[in-house]
């Protein structure tokens, strides 16, 4: 039974649905300052300090929990669509992770679509991989982090590391990720009356401004859910189970089980898309970010 | 001359603009969205941590800047024509304010106008004020501080206080004030082609939400400049010199002067609105904060 609390999420889903529906011809900054609300629903992380940076040409911000170990880092990938979402959206949300983890996060703002298009997103995220490792930062002590788009690029992003030759990172972690750029996932049909952000149209419409004129829905760095997960760091997937990307989470788990990964999956009954995005305010997201960390901490 | 770095703010003010005139039945929600980009310039204040609160029954968020002295606290009232802006939008620029002073600052997300008109958002710091005073922290400790209608706010909850009968705060701080209701300052036409935000028809637009059916712009709490200052605790105000409510820091300077206060007025060469905006990023911001640390510390 989800938690009152956790309505904030669902209640902001759906508002922004209606005002998208009430000005269908939204513009991308408009958007983005839509989308930028997804701060609202997260309370501040207390002892946590940020600093804005630029890491291997990429903007961001870092969050420093006060004593954390800053030879550990995650690199966080926002969600929204590759197209929405700021190191603002998420700060908050990357706060409570770093503090439960007891490690520094860096939180990229990437570039974003339809200005730039696939793989814009995943050289940024290779930049700063790069960056981190010429600052001496042991690739076993870096993680990759992100939420639904970013949950795709904390995957993908360690399927570049690999094809370019690179030491793989230490884990990834992936909230309610969206890796189907093929929409197959039975789920979206399924919890389409029951998630109150994303839908089979929002997704299309974000997957053409993702993918161009070029990008394929099958490409394996597009659609993790094509590359072959053998030899892939520890990995933590999360979803709602009201959700339409639910099975998103679920194939990416079971075919990296397959491929004999080390993979935990975690799914939150009645939760919606990205519900650590409730942390501070709703028991069930605190309550997965202390799993995350139990998990981290014994990797 | 203005830095480089400073013509962030007005390009971001002319942004604004841009998409206001494409959208212009844009909504109460939208145009909340769209302001809280104001925090946008600021970049994040290092050392300093965050709590999310409820004092006096009204919401907001305590900047820690690490080591403060936590008997001394500012409050916060952010601006956004009594109708948007947020503690989100002004985390960032209390961070660096409360890190230069060595204080706590409390950010309150004060009620806004339409729902709420003139005089909730005083009634809110009321609330807030007396929470302090009740927990102990001496009135000689406690300071307002706000921009644009927050510095209004800064200014006319001390004169709500002080109608009241209770002790008043050591310090009042108004980053570019907007105080005059009946919109009769000079610069409102002179300085009409620099400003980057703020005209005659945007500040109408606000003052009916703020005013509503039964506010008069010549209340002396809604309008300060219709109030005797005598008596009023020391006072810092600043404007930009290219800024259209430019007259109304100047006025309400010249009046506190007259009426014996302790005023400070900065107007700094070339400056948009709440040119503090900038801190961490453009070197006139980090000048003026510093100023006004120096000024705080020789209360």
């Amino acid at each position: 039974m989800a938690s009152t609390e956790s309505d904030f999420l669902k209640a902001l889903y759906l508002d922004w649905g209606d005002r998208m529906v009430a000005n269908p011809n939204m513009t991308i900054p408009d958007l983005r300052a839509l989308f930028d609300e997804w701060e609202k629903p997260t309370f501040e992380p207390e002892d946590v300090t940020y600093k804005t940076d630029t890491v291997g040409g990429v903007k961001g911000i870092w969050a420093y929990p006060i004593g954390c170990d800053k030879s550990k880092v995650m690199v966080y990938t926002h969600g929204g669509g590759f197209a929405v979402g700021s190191s603002s959206s998420h700060r908050k949300l990357a706060g409570h992770v770093a503090k439960a983890l007891g490690v520094s996060i860096l939180v990229l703002d990437y570039r974003l679509a339809p200005e730039h298009p696939f793989p814009a997103q995943v050289e940024d995220a290779v930049s700063v991989y790069k960056a981190l490792l010429a600052d001496g930062i042991a690739a076993k002590n870096i993680g990759t982090i992100g939420d639904s788009a970013g949950g795709n690029l904390a995957i993908s992003s360690v399927l570049k590391f690999r094809e370019l030759g690179l030491e793989l990172p230490g884990c990834v972690i992936a909230f309610s990720p969206w890796l189907d750029m093929e929409l197959t996932g039975g789920t979206l049909k399924s919890n389409e009356a029951t998630d109150g952000l994303v839908s089979t149209p929002v997704l299309e419409g974000m997957r053409g401004m993702f993918l161009g004129e070029n990008g394929s829905p099958t490409d394996p760095i597009a659609n993790p859910l094509k590359s072959d997960l053998a030899g892939f760091p520890p990995l933590y997937v999360n979803a709602g189970s009201v959700e339409t990307l639910l099975d998103d989470a679920l194939r990416v788990s079971d075919q990296a089980k397959a491929a004999g990964v080390n993979v935990t999956l975690s799914v939150a009954d009645g939760m919606q898309h990205v519900f650590p995005f409730l942390a501070g305010r709703a028991p069930e997201a605190d309550a997965e970010i202390a799993k995350i960390a139990s998990w981290y901490k014994a990797l």
